[in-house]
């Protein structure tokens, strides 16, 4: 099924296309080549869902853009403003050929195709344009990760919408229930507090939540587990929520949980204290790693700090060791350090928070102390 | 989320992986580099999640299979029976390079990539692999539209399932609703019939039933209407229904309804009644589009007759004109003729059908007459 934008600004999207298009040029590329996806949605409000029927909107270094779309599939961007984009749109049926519409669009040779694209389709694309082929990401991800005022509107949205789930967790987390039906209750929420989907439910009990991405299980939930639940979802505007928060199950069962936990929690704050224009994705990571570390748990926690997120659940900027890219205003990243004991428990914060002029504005805003539930 | 498969025979995956490393072998490949998705899942029995971490099951031909996976997903494909199968596993965290995990494992740099792997990781593995990179998906299909007696099975159990959902129509489909409120009743149906999910709904109802990819909408449904109705979805086994069944709500209002749908049912009987080995899909799609344009409704049946249909929704053997592939016992596809009035009705009917040795299974049972609902 498709997904159409919700609405996004007729303006907002044509400065994306025009910037596109700009950095494309400063790239060295004739032209960007983009397939469904959120790279689609982030530059005509529309995403799209074809695997198999080629559509590719084609962005031309000095062209027209066009949206090449299979007939059958073009009802599904009826709401994107083409006119006012000043797309053009060429549909085909099945038996005629796309990619050489594609090539009849370009004017040279040198490509990016986006990072979502099948194979099926860039390695086609690769041998009917000719010339060098080389990912669109790296274009791309200088407009997605730098988030305009709507976009941070959406993401607070999500953020406030998932908040409300974690509030509701007494209703559903309690001895008895397996992981599962657990997880099935909480899905039904994320829709129920104005979530399109529930992307992801992780409900990791006891020694599950030793495995950061567990899902769910059939075990049953006992008096004294810790549980981390980390859940999260689109809302209508295509923005994510994600957020984790760790419970405990009645007094916890495991003697070195509040000690650790807090390790935890004071790594978490630090992480999000770091968080300031010019400061690096690494160093934020380093704020949280430190911290644990200190404590002894350095080899515990086995992730990076965190991950850009908007349209996608995981975009850049990445949080994590060796990105030295320097955080501006309006990037939006989650700040989730873990301590993960194998065998026994595991603990996790996340928070998704965007840089402002002087810190981080976070999206969520439960409270981060281990919540014991009534069991 | 990763999406483990339903137990599947340990034989027959291990029957997979070689026929798929011999067809590789005969196709002059030196391996196949396949990413999550339904390939992986046929292959291992199970499909995988990742999207920017690269997750990439290794086949070389003359070698040892590969399974190179970061370490945070490998729980992931707990219940895969790697050393059953003969699979080494190869982890990797944040900040190693999985693509020379890869490159290790080869013997030479002829390889195939399956059609579903992201240009993100085919674009990078064809530059530190080298060689000539193709895709996967011709030697793949060879054994994946060849359904096994266990993969009858799921399709059969998705067909009753969804069946099952057509025969509750009447609960939903009333006047004074819009299609997004019968789409979402439906939605749940799917599930509690017994899909995993509901992968789409279509409810098209008076001028949008002749738009053959829309989906849902906020149009109310008026007295009169004729409806298409066009869902599915995976079962546990990871197999997909997909099923169209055309309603009036009341007695239709527009006067050449009876009429039409007479000549598509029996398009879509010609259809099914074409199947047997050694009959073409050009020939089966021939049969349906003949009844329609000796009807006069030819240029109003837009789209191919059907597609193939397995572990996922649309895959091959798809029959449409021009394709000369003969069929043989055991592929599986849809037979799904339309016949669309832009701006006043549509309708189409969808069964899932197994060619057999003598003709064809439909794993669909429901009545192909227009049933009109009480209004």
């Amino acid at each position: 099924m498709s997904t159409t934008a919700g609405p996004v600004d007729v303006d907002a999207l044509r400065a994306r296309l025009d910037r596109a298009t700009a950095a494309a040029s400063t790239a060295g590329l004739d032209a960007l080549l983009i397939a469904p996806g959120s790279d689609l949605r982030y530059l005509i409000g529309a995403g799209g869902a074809s695997f198999e029927r080629l559509t590719c909107l084609v962005l031309p270094v000095g062209g027209t853009p066009l949206l090449v779309v299979p007939k059958l599939e073009h009802p599904g961007y009826a709401d994107v403003p083409t006119d006012a984009l000043g797309v053009d749109v060429a549909t085909w049926v099945d038996g005629e050929d796309p990619y050489a519409l594609v090539k009849k669009a370009l004017k040279g040779t040198r490509h990016a195709v986006s990072d979502m694209m099948p194979a099926l389709h860039n390695l086609r694309l690769k041998d009917v344009v000719g010339g060098e082929q080389v990912l669109a990401g790296p274009v791309l991800r200088e407009l997605r990760m730098r988030k305009d005022a709507a976009e941070v509107a959406a993401l607070r949205k999500a953020g406030a919408a998932i908040d409300r789930v974690h509030a509701r967790m007494a209703e559903w987390l309690r001895p008895g229930r397996t992981e599962r039906e657990v997880g099935a209750d909480i899905a039904a929420a994320i829709v129920a507090e104005g979530h399109v989907l529930a992307e992801f439910v992780i409900v990791g009990s006891g020694p599950n939540g030793a495995s950061p991405h567990h899902d769910v299980s059939d075990r049953v939930i006992e008096h004294g587990d810790v549980v981390v639940v980390d859940i999260g979802g689109p809302v209508a505007e295509g923005y994510n929520s994600d957020s984790t928060r760790t419970y405990a199950v009645g007094e916890p069962r495991e003697p070195d949980v509040w000690e650790t936990y807090a390790v935890l929690q004071a790594a978490q704050r630090a992480a999000v204290e770091a968080v300031r224009p010019g400061v690096t994705c690494a160093a934020v990571d380093a704020a949280a790693r430190e911290v644990i570390a200190a404590a002894g748990f350095g080899d515990r926690f086995v992730h990076r700090t965190g991950h850009g997120i908007g349209l996608d659940v995981h975009e850049e900027p990445y949080i994590v060791d060796g990105n030295d890219l320097p955080l501006e205003p309006g990037m939006a990243f989650s700040v989730e350090p873990g301590i993960y004991l194998p065998g026994r428990w595991g603990a996790r914060i996340e928070d998704i928070v965007i840089a402002t002029a002087d810190g981080a504005e976070s999206v969520n805003n439960r409270p981060h102390e281990l919540v014991v539930l009534p069991a």
